[in-house]
């Protein structure tokens, strides 16, 4: 099959490699009916996070059951799948208490590369959801949406805690910090306010329910932040980009009091003990928990009650995957979705 | 009247000082019956944080209404009443929602300074919660406990998800950290752990309500928690300490996903955003807002339910401040309670 596979920073090719197989009764194949390119694929593009050697590169898919392992018993070929980047047994404790990001089986499934045109999926009953009917094909991007980004979003809004009176500004205008502002809404928020000086995304995010668009950032972001919300900031905040700047914007944002849910990978950032305690913001980040979401996120989606898909502005076939990477890490593009 | 003055680090006086008067009609006057030395006066005391000249010293209260302000209606003179070390006006957004710590017009009490025979109370309505009688002199300590060290190992309890089927570490034996395993044991957890080496202060821990004592610390220590919690780590930890090394212990005690209550004052913590964004952990700290929690917590020293005065194994006359702060500062005594 082919897949894509990263060299070096900036250095992506499209590749033949072998077909996965089934390894474990417990895992499942599957035929990717579209994949995508993250913002934290960037990270390694980008040459921020090392590149040790040619690595096979996704971890987002939706697809069709190829093949299942002896003991899979939820998930049989032929079904629409969708499953979160760490598959997850479901059934252990950290599962249970709706941590499957921190299963103690995970596997991160950026090791298994699903910008390819098959892909192996280990504890496939605890991993992968599947869909009433094989959907139509222009639901695909959504339900796609649903494997990292909004699942992503969507836990940094319960994280900060979004729902019905509650204002919630949202710290980064990327895929991720997009489909939050969807999902601060769709959880009863009354006010959104997304942070964002790109006029497409201050677009979409409005079309996703955002009240309010703020284009400041830094100092200047936070007070406009106070001064939409009687001078006391934010009830909730998601922060979605991940460096010291969005960090330290995001936690001023917030209200003393108020929560910050944050999902951008953070590289080099450091939180000043005083600072957190002083402000007695509750604070909960992380990879986020997919799985815990995915069945009520694929009701919506197949319900056309959100359209998450709407991310991706930029659809190319898998063989120009390095197009992709590269209209993302120029910002041309918000998200690409890549057919096999 | 008589009061607690600190000159430099480790000089602590009990001066002649004017008596203090109603300055504001929301104002309340009161004999203090009784108050104390709180871990955070040994910052100045050890010379961690500054003394700029001669500081008024103390912030925990409990006393007898004398006076009040022509606009205070909800207490009188002749009640006997408490206090958080932040008057609050109760009233306020930031109040309504629980966090009168953060009180828009909040009074650090510790400006005032409650070591001594009489106190200004600002915000005397909002700040101050009467009992329904002068209560027996010995539920005086515990009445003055609620006034912080109860409430803020209330908050970090509850602040870390303390509750019916959760297993809590307490990090730190001060007199909040062992306060925080009653706390626990109150909000209903199954198993509460205390990491603590000192032999009194553990077996004050197993009164509270600890099942267990770890005595080890640092990495030791982590490892000690995971075995006793299936390898996962606990699932609510409470921080009461506030340097580097305790706040790294309890986010690595804590299980993914697990939540951390942090009441230390930090000094010169600094967390790493990785850390902690790996760690799935939901962290809260900060001033607690200790008047939330009052009035349930004087409800149940008055059924003497809880006994949260046994923190007190110092009582002195207020004269001998100086030999309560010292004792405290050598860990001879837990808590230094001062009578004027």
């Amino acid at each position: 099959m082919r897949g894509v596979v990263m060299h070096a920073p900036g250095d992506v090719r499209v590749e033949q490699l072998d077909d996965p197989r089934i390894e474990a009764p417990t895992d499942a194949i599957i035929r990717l009916s579209a994949t995508c390119v993250c913002g934290s694929d960037l990270w390694p593009y980008r040459g921020t996070d090392k590149v040790e050697g040619p690595t096979r590169m996704g971890h987002e898919y939706a697809g069709v059951v190829e093949e299942v392992g002896a003991e899979v018993t939820t998930v049989r070929p032929g079904q629409f799948v969708v499953g979160s980047f760490f598959a997850s047994d479901n059934t252990c404790e950290l599962c249970r208490a709706g941590y499957q990001s921190a299963c103690v089986r995970h596997v991160p499934m950026g090791t298994l590369g699903s910008q390819a045109e098959y892909l192996r999926v280990p504890l496939a009953d605890g991993t992968l959801v599947a869909t009433p009917e094989v959907p139509p094909a222009d639901l695909v991007p959504d339900y796609l949406a649903a494997s990292d980004v909004l699942g992503t979003g969507w836990f940094a809004a319960v994280a900060a805690e979004a729902g019905p009176g509650r204002t919630v500004a949202v710290v980064g205008d990327g895929a991720v910090g997009l489909l939050a502002v969807l999902a601060a809404r769709q959880l009863g928020a009354e006010r959104v306010i997304a942070m964002s000086r790109h006029e497409p995304r201050q677009r979409l995010a409005r079309e996703f329910g955002a009240t309010d668009i703020v284009t400041e950032r830094g100092d200047e972001g936070i007070a406009r932040i106070k001064d939409l919300t009687g001078g006391l900031g934010a009830h909730s905040v998601v922060e979605a980009v991940g460096t010291q700047e969005s960090m330290t914007q995001a936690i001023h944002s917030a209200r003393r009091g108020g929560s910050v849910g944050f999902v951008g990978i953070t590289h080099d950032v450091s939180l000043d003990g005083m600072e957190v305690f002083w402000s007695l913001v509750r604070l909960q980040g992380g990879p986020a928990p997919v799985r815990r979401f995915l069945p009520e996120l694929m009701r919506l989606i197949g319900d056309r009650t959100i359209n998450p898909g709407r991310v991706f502005d930029l659809e190319l076939p898998l063989d120009r995957a390095a197009d992709g990477y590269r209209a993302m890490d120029e910002r041309r593009a918000i998200k690409t979705l890549l057919r096999p």
